[in-house]
Order: C-alpha cells, then sequence, then structure tokens
C-alpha cells in the first residue's frame, strides 16, 4: 500500500552535515556548552533551563540518585551477576522497581501539591493545606520516612537552594505549610519527605507532574551505574543470591 | 541459620540523621555544588572529576543523548503507547536496545584503542595505528557512520573540547592516526564516527572501558525522556503500531 | 550481625540428590507426566488442575499467544535487530507493552466480574448484568474490539470449550448476559472481546484476578518468541526502524 | 513521502471475522486443540511438532521451569515489591537475568554439540566426544553442576522419555558419550548438567541452537509466575531488601 507517513517530531533529526536536537545544531551549539542535566531539562521541558533553574534541578537529580542497597540496586545487582554480557540488562531491571512504593513518592508529591493548588480556590496557604491534610484522610504523598523520622536531611537544603535561586514557588510553599499543620489535625508529627520535597521543587520550576517519576529513574539511572561499576569490580550478586538461598525454607505445596 | 552478614560498599548509606554517599555528606556537601554529570562520573569512577574532565565528559553525554527515531526511541514509544501507566517500563524498554548494534560502538572503539595500546610496544602512533588497521581485517569499531558519510560532525568538535582542557590523551591520538592512515591500507576513506570519539574521549579521562556503555545508556536515559515526554502530549506510538500492522503482508505458515 | 534468616516458599528446592517443585519431586513426579500448561497453572494457583481444566487454560493461552504487529511484537522485533546477543533483553522489552492498554483487557474483565458478583446481592444474573452495565457509566471491560465489530471469533470457541468441559461458571455467565443487555442500555451493539473472554473463562477457574495479566504475559512470551525466530530468519525490525526514521518530519523545537 | 510498505510475516494476522495464525485459523483450528507447549514449538520451529516431540518438549520446559531462589526469581520479586502495579516490569526484571551465566547453559550446550558434530567428520561417537573433550581445553558447556555433584536428577528422566518417544539423536548421545569419557581426559568426573542435557534434547527435536535459550526463557516465565503469585500472598521481596540493607557495612569512598 503506497502512503503518506510523517512522524513528527521536535527532538531530534540528522542529515548527512549535521545533527539538529531541539531546534538546535548539537555539536556547534550544544556539546561542551550546555551541560547534562541542562538538556534533560530541556529535552522533557522543551525550553532550555536558566542556570538557577538547571541548579535547582540538578541539586534534585543529586538527591535522588542513590539510596542504598534499595530494591533498584538488588535487581540490577544480581541481574548482572546473572548475565553480566548485557549491561542494559541489569540497568533495565533495576529501573523497572522505580514504580509506585519506592520511587513514586517524588511524582505523587508533586501531583498532590499541583492538584491541590489547582482544585481549590483556598487563597491562604496555610488554609489550603489544612483543607489539604483534612481531606486526604491521612495519607499524604510525602510525608513520613521510613529511616529518616524526625526529618530527613534533603529537605532543608533543597528548600534552601531553591530559596537562592528563587524558584521557591507555591508547590514548595503549599508542602512547607502542610509540614506546619499536620500535627493539628494528625495527631503526630511526621518530617517532610526529602524524595517529595524533589517533587514539590520540580513542579515549582514547571515541569510536568505526569514526568517526574522519569527524573527520578534518570537521577536512579546514574546510581545504579555506581553500583554497577561497584559489582563489576567486588561481586555481591552472587553473594545475595546465596544468602537468600540457603535460607530457603520449603514449605510444601498442596497437591 | 544465624549468620554474619555483611554486604560491604562505597556507593551510598544512610541513618536516621544522614545520607552518605562517595564518602561525603549528600545534603551538606553534595546537593547544589555538585552537577549531575559530574556525581555520574563520580559514581562510576570513584573519584571526582576535576572541571575540565566534567566538561568533555559532558560534552560526551550531550553527543549521545539522542539519535532521531533509532529503534531505542521506537522501542520506549511503542511501549508508552501500550502501557502509558508504566513510564519505568517504557524507558527500560527503550534502554534495552541499547546493544551491540547501536549503542556499542562508544564501548567498542574505546575497549579497541586501550587494547591496541595495552597490547604492543609500538611506540610511534602512526605505526601502531598502521599495525591496528593492518592486522583488524577491515572491522574496525568507530570506523564510518551510515550517515554521515564524510564527517561527522561531533567529531572535530569533541576533539577540540577534549584538547582546550587538557585530556587528548593517547585514546584520541591514536584514533586520529586510524582516521589518517586507514585510507592507504583499506582503500576507501572513511569518517570517525562521534559515537567512536566519545568512546575514546571517555577512556582518555581514564574511565573503565566495560563500563563505556554504561555512560551511553545514561546519556540515551535522557534522550528517552524527552521522546516520551513528546510521546505524552503527542503520540507517534500508536501511529507507529498502525503503520506496520496495516502493511502487515501475511505469509501462510507451513503445516 | 548475625540473624536466623528464613525464606519460606513452596515453590522450589533443592539438594544434592533431588529437585523439588510444588511438593514433588521434579524428575520423578514431574517431568514427561505434566504438561507445560497444566505446570504453569498449578504454579500460580498452588493446586494441580483437572484435565478439564487444563484444556480450559490452554486454550486461553492459545488464544493469546499472539495478535499480530502489536505493539509488543514491535518493540521486540526493533530491539532483537539493535541488541541480538540478548534475547532475553528482546522479550523483556515486548513483555513491558503488556500494560493497561493491550493486554490488560484480559485481566480488567476477569476483575470487573469478579468485582460485579462479589459487591452486589442480586441473584438474577439479567438483572445483575442491567446492574452493571448502567452503573459501569459506558466504559465496561470486554465489550468492543478495534477490529472485530462484529463478533471475536474466539468468542464462541472459548465459551463452548468451557461448556464442554463442565467450567461455565458465573464469571463467563454475566459476561454473556452483559453481550445480550448492553444494546438496550448503550444503545448500540458491541462484541464480546475474545480476551475479554478469557479472562472470564480465567476466574471461573477460580484462579486469582489479580494475576490473570501474568498468563496473559506467559502466552504473549511464546508468541514473542515466534516473532524473534523469524526476526531471526528475515529482519523486520531495521526496516521498521527505517520506515519511522525516513519518514521523521522535524518540528524546530523552541528557544 | 509515498511509498510502498510490506512487512511480511508468517506468525499472525486478523481480519473483522478471523485471526490467523501459523496459517491456521485460530479459533477452528487452534483453540482447545492444540496445548500451549506445542504451540510455543510450533511457533518457534514453523512445524506442528508430532504427540512425540510435543512430550519431550514439554518435559524439558518443566525441567527448566523453576530452581528455587535464583537471581531471576530474587530480581522478580524485589521488584514486584517495589512497584506491584506493574506485574509486566516484575516479570521483565526477572528474564533479564536469563544471560550467560544462569540460563544460558541450555543454549552454550546445545549449540557446542551442534558445533562439534558440524565441524567434525569424525564418525565414531566415543572417538568424538574425545576429540571435543581434549579441544575444549576443560571449558564444557553442560558438565557440571554447583549443587548435583554426582548425579543431577533430571538428566536419566529426561534421556528416558527422548528414547521413549523416539528422538534420542545424535547431540544426546554425543553429550553422553561426553559423560563418559571426560574423566579420563579430565582427571575428575563431573555429572552432566539437566540444564544441559534439555539443550542436547531441544537439539534433537530440530530445533534452532540460536532460540534454545528462548525455550529457557519461555519456562522461567511460568517458574517466575508462580514465585510472582506467592509473593503477592507472602511478601519475601521487601525482607530480601531490608536483608541486604540492614547488613551494608559502608566503606567511605574516596575524593
Amino acid at each position: 500500500m503506497a502512503e503518506e507517513l510523517s512522524f513528527p517530531t521536535g527532538i531530534g533529526t540528522s542529515d548527512a552535515d549535521q545533527i539538529r536536537l531541539l531546534g538546535q545544531d548539537l555539536a556547534a551549539d550544544l556539546m561542551g556548552k550546555v551541560g547534562f542535566g541542562e538538556l534533560a531539562f530541556w529535552l522533557v521541558a522543551g525550553r532550555r533551563p536558566s542556570p538557577g533553574e538547571t541548579r535547582v534541578f540538578e541539586a534534585v537529580l543529586v538527591a535522588l540518585a542513590d539510596h542504598g542497597f534499595t530494591p533498584t540496586a538488588i535487581a540490577a545487582r544480581v541481574t548482572y551477576a546473572s548475565a553480566p554480557e548485557s549491561l542494559q540488562g541489569a540497568l533495565a531491571a533495576g529501573l523497572l522497581g522505580g514504580g509506585s512504593r519506592f520511587l513514586g513518592v517524588t511524582e505523587d508529591t508533586g501531583r498532590f501539591l499541583h492538584d491541590t493548588l489547582n482544585n481549590s480556590d483556598i487563597s491562604d496557604v496555610e488554609d489550603l493545606a489544612t483543607h489539604a491534610v483534612a481531606t486526604a484522610k491521612g495519607r499524604i504523598p510525602g510525608l513520613g520516612h521510613p529511616v529518616h523520622k524526625v526529618q530527613d536531611p534533603r529537605t532543608p537544603v533543597l528548600i534552601a537552594i531553591a530559596k537562592e535561586e528563587g524558584f521557591y514557588g507555591p508547590h514548595l510553599r503549599l508542602f512547607e505549610a502542610i509540614g506546619r499543620v499536620h500535627p493539628a489535625i494528625l495527631g503526630k508529627t511526621l518530617p517532610l519527605n526529602g524524595a517529595g520535597v524533589c517533587g514539590a521543587a520540580l513542579a515549582d520550576l514547571g515541569l510536568p507532574v505526569d514526568m517526574l517519576r522519569g527524573f527520578a529513574l534518570l537521577a536512579r539511572a546514574a546510581g545504579l551505574l555506581g553500583h554497577l561499576a561497584e559489582e563489576r569490580r567486588t561481586g555481591l550478586g552472587l553473594e545475595i543470591y546465596r544468602t537468600v538461598d540457603r535460607n530457603a525454607a520449603y514449605v510444601a505445596g498442596k497437591d
């Protein structure tokens, strides 16, 4: 069948002489002139970030790059130990754990704050935070952390950076207000999760809330490469496997 | 079974008050002070890069981030169209194409140059390049490009950046010599592939050649996020699927 | 830290002399005596299916194994073309498209019927179907098909097999009733999607509705291996890539 | 650009009334009449297997479905615990470990035997086995097993099934001969690995050696679904994660 095909894209293309990316000449205008974090922002947002935006954005990526032996790091390491010829498979296996429970808090928090701001005409931030906490029935994304029970060390640092750069906006402001008002409503005091603060900061940069998980995944890709480089030098993947395997307690199945 | 377990790592850990990463205090020492590309280098190499190394490294990541509608971009887009609830699955599907044929040239070139330099005592670079081309039987990683038949526009730019920053080392030098000597041996003139030059530049930064594919994957992760953000706005994945499906020509199987 | 570890499982274990699977001796009791579909049922349900259950179950797997050039097949093929050294990566890339839009209908339908049956005390099946269609606001999983506008050829065959084997139960009965009552409510007549009927049949076999997508994925794994075996012989992946790439229409980005 | 496109395939297609698969009418000719294992063989080989071939083939799939807490099972479980909304992601993560070290022995053995048979004109099987062992320099795929030091229980059972069904061919014969001759050459006696015998049996069925890993992956997909169904009921993934995480020994990185 003869047909007219057209696949429009604004990301990239190339011909014999030039590579275009985001409307720029890759070699002449981007290489050596644009940082990698800056480019990642640009690719998703469709606009070049300012230096201040880039600093906040890269601080978020640095904050989310690693958190020790998470399920993502374990999956990547045992997969690499099992199929070392495929680094891409090990990286992919690690990223596949970037779902609702472990890496989801960044996007969940950004979306919760975004929706709260857009679905209400309460103008006072304390009132809005009180309303949000009261109606969320105790399940506020980004509130609480399994390890950092009192304060997540990333939280004040990221808020300070956002203020320094002039990108402390409505999402961070609402999230901090939630931090102040929730104890009276919930009857307990929970810290603002650093990954949640990252989601608020990304939303204040104007990045689409549906893509916030993507930045967490990009950050984690760097962390996983660190784990895989270490795994290549001093393998733990097989030791993790053996620890589980030799402590298996077999419970005979039914017939 | 009671046992002593120990999983040593130098990547990251955390306790109630602090998150450590690479021997640093994440919040106090890294966030806002270290760029994302710089951190990725540090995670894999185990040492902090200098500003010059960071610039060369980020230029490589920018050069490799995207190359249009590659198989990796297509796999990511059709997967996202089919399972939009799982951004991590679409990203992983895209990265899984980062194997020997499309993203492999960076690592293959770095390794070829590294092995040539380490397995020979020829000191003159032209002689070494001649020897390498003559013994490789016409299959030199990084030589030639399917689109850029005369010159890959990334090649001179990356070499210039490496020279500016003082990281033009033996791998880039040998690769350029191969570019000069191969026409007389092979009877045709091929350009130095930009992705191959990236591999040479990463090797000159002292990064482990076994991990070079990892950097190509990290760069591509950013490019794939750009494709997926665009896919979210203006879906092409279903159109790609329909183009293939409606032009299927069914060849009846045997039996 | 010395600690008592125990990872209980009823799936499998092995020692020097024996491999146990599901409480059986793998070599003595299962190999050559249990079919592969039968084993897959047993692994998920925790009980051995009867021959009649096995026939219905395998008919479902056969029905779901392939549906031509779906996004899953395309992702698998372009990934294999790009990284042919990693068959597992190509298969994984294909399965990652098995999400909400393409392979989800089996699980969605089974769950919808299951929930309707469990959340109502309406005993008459026509009344229950009417209630379900009326309250679902026009979005009934498993109703309608993009290609089979009048009848999905799998539907009557699978229902007949379930009846023959005595496993035509409440889920299939409710789904057929929905097929009868919906035109009067929705004002249009839609066919029962064959993949939806598969979900109803699996639910009638007592399989857990949360795992129904898993069977669709298992079935599709076989179909994808067929595509990859064909791709190995007569590659289409690169042709799909080139078709998209050469019809790219570059829309210059902003900035 | 208007162009003639054609993507030929012999796997499957469909129109409004019919679904074709492998040259058959899916609903009329396959559902309820062909087993799932039988279909998987047909999809890859392009021909319908006989009942005897199907029995050998399904015995292989049953033999390879699970082997306890392997890296593949661990990766699938921790990924499911981390992203329970994406069953396809957990299954894919598990399959990605199906590479050279853990699931590779089936294909490696089949290929080694295939290549030995095709690259030699030695007709006596004992002589050929002696030649193969002597020239392989001690690294014979399929010889030895980490747990079954004396005998892999799957080995005699699968060989007996192949003989019963008349598919004990040159690959199994050569592998058994290698089992007899290697002690005199290597100075130690190793068992024939059951997964390696599976590769020999698949090769004797005439299946393409490049796709043998695919069958191991299909078998393992069923085993992984069993692990994931169990994980859904009694989660171990988080306990595996916590075991690793709380026994992390932090080794401060360099700067």
